[in-house]
């Protein structure tokens, strides 16, 4: 179980060890958010929260308790929709994602709620430093979360904390088997290497909250500054904009 | 290279003998929609095409040929979005996909068009009965294609069509680590291993349009009648209409 205060590299390193596992050139570590935000100190128990007139006022819409209406919006941007049903919301990381990512899932207490990271790309850097420095091979690292998306049922893993690989594999340009030139594949492997990674992870009681993944070093861009930034699209930008 | 008439069962089945590669109880084979097309004779020449006169006015919001947009057209439910940037539909499976998900990365021909199966569900069931009464094992077959999404730059892959495996991991009811139950985590597992799938099967000259996923045991629940219909939500339905 991991603890506020926990360093999550030293964990991930010491799992390893016990393990007899060894890091190698091209690993990609996929880490689940919880943990980082347990470690980070990110649980919030909602008895403190005071929440505001605003919160209140959105709480009576939502049928949520006021206090964590507030939570949500100390990490919100901006609210995109509001009703009985969703609560969802631009955080204030960019992610769009229901109650601004806040749960209580695997959190002690039945008064605590988790937020995400701070900075999940930080989190992702600095676990990643830390690690190669440890190991001398050079890594990936993935942060993770569970959100609803549209046109489909159903959640899926989502990247939202990238370090030291390339968030997509980018085709434009290239040819393909009959030398016709790809105009418009740039493939955003890092939410693909999130996905696989769920597969394993689970959402419940499989305490497996890091999963490795190796032998991607066709497929992905290894050693590059990269981040979420990267990834996210703003609201004007968004081909999708109009439809829903 | 998979020709029209070709049965991707055998094909599969043949590769796996000659690389002495044997099926097993729950392994899930991920194929890329586009051998399917060209196996089920869905490949199209567009000089064959005769353009509507509503294609042809389409065509010049959209700058495209109009018979590329008649193909559209042709199969589409719901035009959700036409501009000089996107031609984004609901196909007549009821998947969200720019231009209908038809396109001629590797076609051959520059004069060719591949067209998603007409009912990628029915080709999965087909490929999964075939391989099935082959090797007297359990399998789950997932067909995929690679789609813009919302939110975020870059395609990933999606499922859009499988048999025999169910398209979701469901929490719901069950406790998690400290015995809260969760409430809303249901897995869209089905995309998720159509997105891992990805990673290996690339957009390019990989040629690897066939993937098997082994170990899934846990997170996957087999030999059960399933379809993407489980899995696509209804404009209606779907908690983010509203917000693009």
């Amino acid at each position: 179980m991991v603890k506020k205060g926990d360093d999550i590299a030293d964990v991930i390193l010491d799992v390893c060890k016990r393990n007899r596992f060894e890091l190698q050139d091209g690993d990609i570590i996929v880490i689940a958010q919880k943990i980082l935000s347990k470690a980070e100190g990110r649980i919030v128990r909602i008895r403190d929260v005071v929440p505001s007139t605003r919160s209140k006022e959105l709480g009576r819409i939502t049928k949520k308790d006021p206090r964590f209406v507030e939570l949500i919006l100390r990490e919100t941007r901006k609210i995109l929709k509001v009703t009985s049903d969703i609560f969802l919301v631009e955080d204030k990381r960019g992610l769009v994602c229901i109650n601004a990512g806040i749960d209580k899932s695997n959190i002690e207490g039945s008064e605590n709620f988790a937020l995400l990271p701070e900075n999940p790309d930080l989190s992702a850097r600095t676990c990643r430093s830390k690690m190669e420095r440890a190991t001398g091979v050079k890594l990936g690292v993935v942060i993770c979360d569970t959100y609803s998306r549209p046109f489909r049922r159903g959640q899926v893993n989502f990247a939202i904390g990238v370090a030291g690989l390339g968030v997509f594999r980018d085709y434009r340009g290239k040819k393909d088997l009959f030398g016709n030139v790809l105009k418009v594949k740039n493939v955003g492997v890092v939410d693909e290497i999130a996905a696989a990674a769920e597969l394993l992870m689970g959402q419940g009681r499989e305490s497996t909250p890091v999963i490795i993944l190796r032998g991607l070093n066709a497929s992905v861009q290894p050693d590059v500054d990269s981040g979420m930034g990267d990834l996210l699209i703003s609201d004007k930008e968004d081909l999708f904009k109009g439809i829903l």
